[in-house]
């Protein structure tokens, strides 16, 4: 069963231990990916590069043509929307679980963001597929939800605000208020993923409804706004280490009376906290798994570069120097390691839905992201001056990587919320203790021995 | 099915992870084993202590009672010799495979020496008895392999020398050399666990029959020595960290002129270092899987500690000061993913052998101590002086997982190992790379564009 | 100036950054220290461990002769009481300034705890003669500060409280209350070092004397406590790791209803907690050096160990494998860095003080010791199993600086000051904000630029 | 003297310690330094990056206003080429010592790139003004050493090559042939930092005049080649993460056919090796002092962002969470011993040179810019996605800082340059340890033991 073809790109022991988790789909459907990946997309991703213009303007004016062409043969073999599973999605889904699609994820994850927007699973449509799915009216998935399951618009999801601590919900300042039969929004966002895309359609914006409400759970909701609405003004692209990331970017957007029907509406009033709550779990282990895609092809390329004949200094290989073997056993270590992590987690999703999959979500979501960075970075380092430039994707990796240390939550969030919930075991582990120090006394008693030193 | 009674001591996404590959007989045995332990076996540690002397010579002549008592009991519970899966050892071995035991192998961990004593599965009895099973002629088993599977006698294995750098197999000095129908044996080794032991009947000598033969391979041999054979003098126990742990200790031993018949050549001659290699894999495993169970407790007693209301300082519980959340959170990630990476080596053993599993048995041997000790001496500083004290079992905890830095081969000898093992895999990167590179310029061409940048 | 001989000991770079800050009696006494350390004291150390016999009861009678030979030498050649410096106490201290000691300090912890003692500069003793010459009656004085400066007596500090987290003073139970002429002690402390030692006449005991006191400051008191006083009873020496430190220990003790005249007080009424600060700058700053010189120690060993043409392995030498050279690289870069550290703190101190000095003291007193055990680690796993054994010095080194990150206050209580004192520059950083942005304004303004993006 | 408007930027402690090194001028130019960097030379950093313009190309073609108007003012109040020390250049150099000159390069690196350029400071320009004080003939610094003193034009070092491990300077391919009277030069370069600026009127190139020379060390020449020389062609800037650094930029060149006069050839022919190793050891040093500046200005940012009310979440301050207070108080130790060993390093250059000081100048490289990356990391993260773009310079500073790692030798080189100047230190260990032993046998002997174990 090592065979399989996911061995090559993944791990041998990671697949046996999993292999017996995979529908014949899925089995089926990940040696389709593998070889559309390899023969189609992995080589497709410098002219997608090329195909975006230089000029400031234009680049933000242009639908990469080498994209959609992938698009149509991904969707024609059946490697479409494969992140939403049916077991959460019957209506819109495919019949993979989430274990099944974060083997898929780490794939995608080695050929950067061309692979998985080929394949329609690219944030944040993703997540928003997800919200259209699980919260939309019908009206409202007619409209937006099917287009974007078809790839035809993208999307993107308004929540961060400038100036504003936005990691705490409740400090979301946007105001979104009903007038008649309309909904007015006004707020200032940024970083809003996919708002520089001429493909983009439609804005999901999280603000307060009812910012007065003692519940603090209930002050926010999901308002649809359309890409092309009066007042919505994009103001520029941020940037990430220098790049822009066009023709997606992430955009400073005011919202500056912003009108759209009371249909509009997602879920309802004061559900927006409950929304994005229920958008993050697997998405989460989603990014999670490109991300160790994205270490492990630094890896291979690193023990490329360090056994390149070309590289040699002082007559020796760059493997013979110093501490570079040594750094690729480590860096393998812990691809291993953080990929049965992130597997584990994707199962324990599949078994006990997110919610009872917090803590090893949350593991991962602070594990990963810095391990990746970690392992490029080295790579990166084995490749000297050229692997910081444009002549290699590692430096636009790591930048991409490095912003997920922060995405969906710094890492220290994520690392407070797996200590309190270790915290939360020890009421149980004192009761034990007690129960223990019971037994030990009673023993030591019956040996005729003082029961405390 | 997270309520399996394994969960409480390991973790729940781990157990839905591989409890399908448990058979019934395993899940039984966990069951009796996780009760047992708890109920007998923890709780009888401070006794097992106390029933050693403090006298510098009475304690090395005493068979601690209580141990005894608990091996009675175990053996009765059919909870016995789970090392030794008949997999791998049809007529001894019990019906467990790797990956079950492993899982057994951390529950018995948090119980230190104490509780792998008392299941007759303790080093280095254990590795002595698959030589044995293995490799041991009938009269041989007869003899020394039965008693030890009943727990009757206890073994040491003679391998590291003094005054010689013994991580290499070749540099060893003892010599072992026929002498009509005798084996004569000289040699100075140390560290022998076990030796100090008064039930100790037997060692497992391992020296040179052929120093000279031009294949460094075959020039060593093991031969069965009984421990009361005439030349044998046990020098003195070797301490670590202060720690001499007698009564089984780690002796320093001259075998000067020690006869015994040639009948007690095991295997045969010059076929010492295959007896070594095919001792290894399993019990690597064995170890991390303690050394996960020791970390496991040692979090637990962390937990304990800094939420105790009487060792607040400044009004606040330890865990309000300083990085202790963090810590804590960033251990308990350390534990999942060490034990994820043992239970995938342990699988891969069981479906490919020890030979197939030699990425994750070395990644596992390198990542597993090293973690341990780092959680247990995070542990440790909470505890204050009290944990680096004989009042806390944390100390001796941690000198036990710092030799396992060390034993069967370095960190280092492991992750050069893994590092070198990773560059084989160059040449099939190369030709990948230049695959891929093909179809990018045919890509690149079709659109128009020169090849190359 | 690169020829003085410390340099072979410490490092060029850093003896030609102060140098010129001795004082020609700084110079000559270092030059002295260094002779003596190397010719007499360092080569004593075995004999010592020798003269100390292994009977649990005999180890703590026992006036280890070598050391009593080497005080004598070392007084006569005007080695002695080095650590107290005639700029804080004018009538017993030696001219020397903290700088000038804290490089013999780095000295004399190349030699563990026979060069302290060797030269009347051992814990506890320092500290309480520190104690004695700034707060003591001159019949106190007379009594016991000049037994311990002539070296005839050893003195121990009763601070650290069993059951109590001591690290916050305010939590300390012992009860010191006046009856008449006389004071009456009750306590149950641990961890007090030199409470085994036979030659130990006197215990500092602080204790509450008025615990009611909303002032948590001036709740203590400080008393002297003959070491034979009715009612003092030591339970038990406490180990670390296996290591019992005998004759010296560091042992449990009850004070039960001890009673002492009323002019055993030190200093007056509450004034405990002034008495216990005043102690610990420089102290901290001792440990510090004493600590990299260990390190450095530990270093040396291990170049020698993998330099070693009898330890080589598969033909190469140790430093020849994997890591090994890059390991001794950052141990000496870190080593180099801490001992900056410690001296700048400690002209630091020399020039305004202990209490300017803080910040100083706190970087160093968390750094140190840490590195102190990661460089020591390392050089135990380059000795392999040995290192960690009784036949290095390595183990035992690990052991006692593994204690420093715990007294005079555990890591975090340090880093956590250093911290906070980091947060109090804030205003001052928002004050200078403020103004650079008002500067970059105007320039922005005079260039014809909107002020802000 | 903590008085000194220094010490507000960098460290009380280390200016005590090295105060009385300053000369008066010394004094005197920091207190003025200090004063225009604060005044006119941070605040104009914003108006710096406004005039480039984004225009792919116009931006290449600027010179920026606001740089040469601070470049008039710096000459004016005698901030001007400050690193030259006149110790080693009496002819064109200034009365600053290299520890004088690294506290004044922390200074500047609290202020990028502007600040280096406008005091005409800046790399690469440094170097090749050394180059040509130190080697260049009277005429060659008529031509260019004289315009680069007075900040008229800029220059570039032509030293990395496409295709090619060039820190191995015996890999270098480009050929430097004479023809009669000229010299021809044929080469391909990258990474050629000021290539790009508008005003680099000259390269000097370094390539292999002399390639079959078995002296690796005298195949080497450099030439002065005119920035206009026919057949010189810019082929395109190299980026760093994102970042072109424009209009300087580090540019892909290849020289085709060059053509210059012979008495462009500096020093002689062979002698480019000799030249390159006098240009690294100073510069290394203050690359290292600008990266401590960078990182100190990096953790005042990341102090002010943790205490602005304005980024509070759940109720509390951003240090008030998790571990900031400790990441604030490690980040301030590591800044702290950081710049200690550079201003070790900078003295002892000035006692022996830099030859002297190879252990301290290698130690700083590899130490120093690590930290900063991490430091400037850390406070990444505490401003959250904004720190990672535009609107904060801690992104473009870590890019900078990043490659200071693979400048002048990748990090391993330095480090395994240490390693082996330790390892040299064996003979002496070894022959300190027998003389140690043969001590320690005599005091065995002497006490009449045993004098092994």
């Amino acid at each position: 069963m090592a065979n399989h073809p996911v061995v090559e790109l993944t791990s041998e022991a990671s697949w046996n231990l999993i292999e017996d988790k995979f529908t014949p789909y899925g089995k089926e459907t990940l040696v389709k990916l593998v070889a559309f990946l390899q023969d189609e997309v992995y080589p497709s991703s410098k002219l997608y590069h090329a195909q975006i213009p230089k000029d400031p303007v234009q680049r933000w004016k242009t639908v990469v043509p080498v994209i959609e062409e992938l698009k149509v043969k991904a969707r024609k073999l059946g490697l479409w929307n494969l992140f939403l599973s049916n077991a959460h999605y019957p209506q819109h889904g495919v019949p993979l679980s989430n274990l099944e699609y974060a083997v898929m994820a780490e794939i995608l994850g080695r050929g950067g963001h061309v692979a998985s927007e080929a394949l329609n699973c690219s944030a944040p449509d993703t997540g928003n597929m997800e919200v259209l799915a699980r919260y939309g009216s019908p009206e409202q998935q007619e409209k937006w939800l099917i287009p974007l399951l078809n790839g035809e618009i993208r999307s993107a999801f308004a929540m961060t605000e400038r100036y504003v601590a936005s990691s705490d919900a409740r400090n979301i300042n946007t105001s979104i208020r009903q007038e008649g039969n309309e909904i007015v929004i006004n707020g200032h966002k940024w970083w809003i993923s996919g708002a520089g895309d001429p493909r983009t359609k439609v804005h999901l914006v999280m603000g307060k409804s009812d910012p007065e409400n003692p519940n603090g759970n209930i002050q926010q909701s999901v308002v649809i706004v359309p890409a092309d609405a009066p007042g919505i003004r994009v103001v520029r692209p941020m940037e990430v280490f220098g790049y822009d990331d066009a023709p997606e970017g992430h955009c400073e957007i005011i919202y500056e009376n912003v009108r759209v029907p009371v249909s509009n509406l997602v879920l309802g009033w004061g559900r927006g906290f409950e929304i994005i709550q229920g958008r993050l779990g697997p998405g989460r282990i989603h990014h999670c798994m490109r991300s160790i895609g994205a270490a492990s092809k630094a890896l291979d390329l690193m023990i490329q570069r360090v056994t390149d004949p070309s590289r040699k200094t002082f007559g020796k290989f760059l493997y013979e120097h110093g501490s570079v073997v040594a750094e690729i056993a480590k860096s393998r270590a812990e691809i291993e390691s953080a990929r049965l992590l992130v597997l584990s987690a994707a199962l324990q999703i599949d078994k006990v839905k997110a919610k009872g999959a917090l803590k090893e979500i949350g593991i991962a979501k602070f594990v990963v992201p810095e391990m990746a960075c970690r392992v490029v970075d080295q790579a990166m380092q084995a490749f000297g001056a050229e692997g910081l430039s444009q002549d290699q994707e590692l430096a636009s990796m790591y930048a991409q990587l490095r912003t997920l240390r922060l995405a969906d939550g710094p890492d220290a969030v994520h690392i407070q919320q797996v200590g309190q919930r270790e915290l939360k075991r020890a009421p149980e582990l004192h009761r034990r203790a007690a129960e223990f120090h019971r037994k030990e006394e009673a023993i030591l008693r019956k040996a005729g021995l003082r029961a405390h030193l």
